[in-house]
């Protein structure tokens, strides 16, 4: 084999319904892609059987051999400590064990693991919105309010994998009720899709103010959005409470690592321009003078984003 | 000469009055220690020059060639990139330049630069109470808030130098003053030395609850701990604000980054373990689940841990 011979390698993502596989070559190229269902049964036991299973298949049909492949990049949703060891993943049924490890051996490829919300960034930082840059952070308004830290091109852990953890900021003051953690305060508990559904539920309860959002049973994070651009004076005091927090802890973060770009993902991004611009506006009025111009983007990768770092991992020296 | 030859380098700490000199050793010992006032007329363009004669001298003195030098590590009190560039100290006169380039064309030695509270940090981490450790966030509670991010050893200066600038954190909600930096609500204006007397002259103005306090003329940060720990109710109260307000800022830094250690100094530090036994209970409190456990302890270098992190820097490959 010649010197110059490409190399290529595998991005998992691996979701509570749906595992992401992907084959990569080094400039980020996806040459072949799959999905199969997480099998959660018997506390995911059979998961990274089913993987090992089909990287053999990926490779038979792009008649790659193992020599060429540099390795296997996973991201699992739960914290992981020296890019191999899961914590846990409740969602999944997995407690702590050696991922790299285990896969490793039932693959024979070297294997590296990281954080979901954590891969999503190097993902962006590697092929999406963050590309040409070594420092970002990105967050995910989903479900949740999920983040990664990138530095130096690299995923920051954190002692006790909590970096990036960034919907756990304690940002709300005077909170009462708690956040799925235990803790008050959460970014989290406003900043989530489900969160700002419960803050426009308490604006409806404790205001006669007219609005859209009344009219609308099993009201979703869009709806808000939707309304507020419509301008739905309601609907953009939540929108504006929300994003203020978000900045906040934006603005935190800037004093603490000072990022080069901020991407922004998740679901709740779809809001678009519309959210980046309001977001843009409190961060740049929150943020400590020298970080006032820090780059607020949108993230560009979707769902793919979790595949492509992933891939990155075993990329990364 | 000698594969094992013992290396040496410099560490300084030039501050807005006395210049700090150090020889070292590879193993942290301070092999000769010097003080010179600094200069600050016609913008501080003698700085360097006496800096260079003073390393000279303290290179005769010891009887050390510069080829036994690894080189020259400086801290500065302003903004720092690239481990070379100053883009303002106000308090010394200087705009922007390359310090390293310069102080190495005079001395020539290789020179590493890096912003004061960063190195202080370092110091810390090197041959203080972060020994042994390799992330470590340092805060400096003194006339101001300062901060050091310690990530891999290694000092994180952000994109626009601004990483670590913890006393900026957007952390009290509603105040209406503004900070020396134009922002409102920065941990500083309530943490530093300044900021707590501030609080505690608003407490005294607001309430008429007996206090000690209210007997002190030219009321000190010290004065407010002494009397917190004598069970001044009032004194007490203050305390306690500020070390939530303390304690809110290292939970967010914790999900951002979630070092292994916080090291706590400056001036106020000296309120000792009182001090810490408070902030590390709300701490504890506010902090994401798997980082409640972080420890928190007292700086041990004092007003030397920027010579010691300044030396460190060179060292550092």
């Amino acid at each position: 084999m010649g010197k110059n011979m490409t190399k290529y390698c595998f991005g998992i993502d691996l979701g509570g319904t749906t595992i992401q596989l992907g084959l990569f070559d080094e400039h980020g190229k996806c040459i072949l892609k799959n999905e199969l269902p997480t099998r959660k049964e018997l506390q995911g036991k059979f998961i990274l059987d089913d993987i090992a299973t089909q990287i053999e298949a990926m490779l038979l049909e792009t008649k790659l051999s193992k020599d060429e492949i540099i390795g296997v990049g996973i991201g699992v949703p739960g914290p992981v400590v020296k890019e191999a060891v899961v914590l846990n993943c409740v969602n999944i049924g997995w407690g702590t064990f050696d991922v790299a490890a285990e896969l490793s051996h039932k693959c024979g490829l070297k294997v590296k693991v990281a954080n979901d919300a954590n891969v999503a960034a190097l993902g962006e930082l590697w092929c999406g919105s963050a590309k040409d840059y070594n420092d970002a952070v990105m967050i995910t308004l989903g479900t949740g309010v999920g983040g990664g830290i990138i530095k130096d091109g690299r995923i920051v852990e954190g002692a006790d994998a909590a970096a990036g953890e960034i919907g756990h900021m304690p940002i709300v003051y005077g909170m009462k009720e708690r956040c799925t953690c235990g803790n008050r305060g959460c970014l989290e508990q406003v900043a989530s899709a489900t969160g700002i559904v419960k803050l426009a539920k308490e604006y409806l309860e404790n205001s006669d103010v007219m609005s859209a959002l009344r009219g609308i049973s099993n009201l979703s994070a869009k709806d808000i959005f939707d309304k507020a651009k419509e301008n739905d004076k309601l609907a953009c005091s939540i929108v504006k409470e929300v994003l203020e927090y978000l900045a906040t802890a934006m603005a935190n973060i800037s004093c603490v690592i000072n990022p080069q770009i901020f991407v922004i993902g998740g679901g709740m991004s779809k809001a678009g321009d519309y959210l980046i611009d309001i977001l843009q506006k409190y961060y740049e009025d929150k943020a400590f003078l020298p970080a006032k111009t820090t780059k607020i983007v949108l993230a560009k990768l979707g769902s793919e984003a979790g595949m492509y770092g992933a891939a990155r991992l075993v990329m990364t020296v």
